[in-house]
């Protein structure tokens, strides 16, 4: 069979991931590599650690992607501190709560969980409760949960945690570079984020963030590998290779330890995608996804949907819509992909069929994406027979713009 | 601080890996993404495990990536294989042996080693008599040993396996795409390969085949994770998550179960690099990787320098350099990256500081880099105070090519 130059359509990917691209970190993957030990490639290396300790809001040492995706960093944080039979708690009010239990549970901690309703969140004290309850060595917990659109306060449980001396991971995949993750003033001991949602770059590296007492446990478990290093197994040894952070460590400190090959291209998006995020400024990209947020919510309501979940946790990047009764979630998902080149998400679990999931995160987050969406989901809600009010949504949007043009 | 554009030099890579991008590679990789499950993307995806088995030389039905660097999937074929006190034997011959080993033994592998002097490979009857006294469940061997540019005949070995019921899972990282890969004539059970050797596209991915026989393992061991399905633990399961082929596969299969993000930049350009692989076809991509080593070759010995290792089991795509007496390592190589912009490699463990390494791999392996190369290594080591033969070694390595272009 012969297979034809590559040639995809061009869509307004309104999902909570992977969303678009900004073109100038599109442009840089297109740059010739070079060599992983290439002088050149290691300031590129440090610049963006740099650039990741910005977007993190932290003062660690250390902040450098593991190459993989999202829930690789997960995977490695976790097994990189987890050791067998370490109590672990798990406040779970999604689908990625799950993944944390289940990865976790994989190397074998002793794993406690909490759950709540998909749509709500936990009041810090019910997670407190349970700590003083259960005595963990460490809470692993999602932020921002993309399955319900909910976003967990974390300020207070941080807190707890570090008076109690106890550490705190934290899934920010879906919210690191669009909603305010502080890593230091929330005392979050470890935080994990993606490239593919809020950063706006493709999928392929899981950045990630730790303190030094998560340092001091890597520290302890360090064992070099076999071919570079003749020494005594570590009975507490990492177990996975791949995802042995205290090795990884080596490899972006000065010492450059050859672990794995940097993935250059990747690299080279990821810097792009978080100097775009410098020049932009924290303060001011969060009010950018506010105000695109802002102005959906607005047209949605007039247009006379439904919005699931608690409004007061709700994630600014991710609006959950109840379906209308009657109306087929695949059939209003596949008219907009097709005929308007909009793609939005169902979601899994026990609200899959029930709710649809728009992103606005990153490069996606815009006033074109915003309007052009809400006047096509009109259109496929009449196609598709749903009682709507027709033309007030784009209206009640429009006008959430144009005051602000005139504030 | 501020960070400027994304500025690189362009180097000329001769290493053993990461070596250049084909500039159509590159240029896919700024094709605007679209969403995983997007039906254009599923497409690509079918496309690119064709290709994959076009590449493998093999009817396997499974040929995928794992999001990750090449040693990602080589854990990832471990790991999901592996279960705890099985039988592995490891052939080590150079590095990369030692990495085998060191990943088998931290999931908890039995694993047994017979070992090579560096710069040597193993007769197969050696393998086979340690295999009838070990009696594995598993061999698992490096193909080309990058660390000694040492080539280890398989297809004897691999008959054997077949007849006794062992499985054989090869590391093919540095040969995919250069050199003759029979996964099916060879009787291969899972093959690993890079993308960022004779593949030439950038770090990040790691592609694999195997066939029914590994897949019967992953079936029995497999166990669709927490918030997709809340079936009970099965007792074999897969210690990683991001690892586990049994939920992998299920994402490359037509079910699409939801397990990772797949790295969508990557992937265009994993495609377009087997496409380039599949329109040169793989003979004439062979013959051209023989060519260009026997001019370096022939450029080389006029030149006067020595190789290192046994001649008759050498790399076609790595050429491994006695240093010289008196000469230093990390100087010379710092004079080729920093005036000529030529990078070579140093290597690792017992060789360091004694052989220097050119690879000769994808589309790095050009006439240009082989002439640009061997001009600038003799002005090097005229420089360093080496004695070689004063411009004999790029009339040797021209006749080379002057001779074929006359056949």
């Amino acid at each position: 069979m012969v297979y034809t130059d590559l040639n995809t359509p061009i869509r307004t990917i309104m999902t909570p991931g992977p969303v678009e691209v900004d073109p100038r970190v599109l442009r840089v993957m297109s740059t010739p590599v070079i060599g992983q030990f290439d002088p050149e490639f290691l300031n590129i290396m440090n610049e963006t650690m740099d650039l990741l300790k910005y977007v993190f809001q932290t003062n660690n040492q250390w902040a450098y992607p593991v190459d993989g995706t999202s829930r690789s960093g997960l995977e490695a944080m976790l097994c990189s501190v987890i050791e067998p039979g370490d109590k672990v708690l798990v406040p779970i009010f999604g689908r990625f709560g799950h993944l944390i239990y289940e990865i976790a549970s994989r190397y074998h901690a002793d794993v406690y969980t909490i759950e709540k309703e998909w749509g709500e969140v936990f009041d810090p004290e019910e997670i407190i409760t349970a700590i003083k309850k259960i005595n963990p060595k460490l809470v692993a917990i999602v932020h921002g949960e993309t399955s319900t659109g909910r976003l967990q306060p974390l300020e207070e449980l941080g807190k707890f945690c570090r008076e109690n001396d106890i550490l705190l991971v934290v899934d920010a995949v879906a919210t690191l570079g669009g909603v305010d993750v502080k890593t230091d003033d929330w005392c979050l001991d470890a935080v994990i984020a993606g490239t593919q949602k809020c950063l706006s770059v493709p999928s392929g590296l899981a950045p990630l963030t730790y303190n030094d007492r998560i340092e001091k446990i890597l520290l302890e478990r360090k064992n070099i590998e076999r071919g570079l290093s003749e020494g005594s197994i570590n009975k507490r040894r990492i177990q996975s290779n791949y995802f042995d952070l205290s090795q990884i460590q080596d490899y972006w400190s000065p010492d450059r330890l050859n672990h794995h090959t940097e993935a250059t291209s990747m690299l080279y998006a990821l810097r792009e995608g978080l100097r775009l995020v410098k020049e932009e400024g924290l303060k001011a990209r969060f009010e950018r996804h506010l105000l695109n947020e802002k102005a959906l919510l607005a047209g949605l309501k007039a247009l006379g949907v439904e919005l699931f979940g608690d409004n007061r946790y709700k994630m600014p990047v991710v609006t959950c819509i109840n379906i209308p009764d009657g109306i087929n979630d695949e059939s209003v998902r596949a008219t907009l992909l097709h005929d308007f080149g909009i793609e939005i998400a169902g979601t899994f679990g026990p609200l899959k069929g029930q709710i649809w999931r728009v992103g606005t995160m990153g490069y996606s987050c815009s006033k074109k994406n915003i309007l052009h969406f809400l006047g096509a989901f009109e259109a496929v809600l009449i196609k598709e027979g749903a009682q709507v009010n027709r033309g007030e949504g784009l209206q009640a949007a429009l006008q959430v713009y144009d005051n602000i043009r005139g504030e």
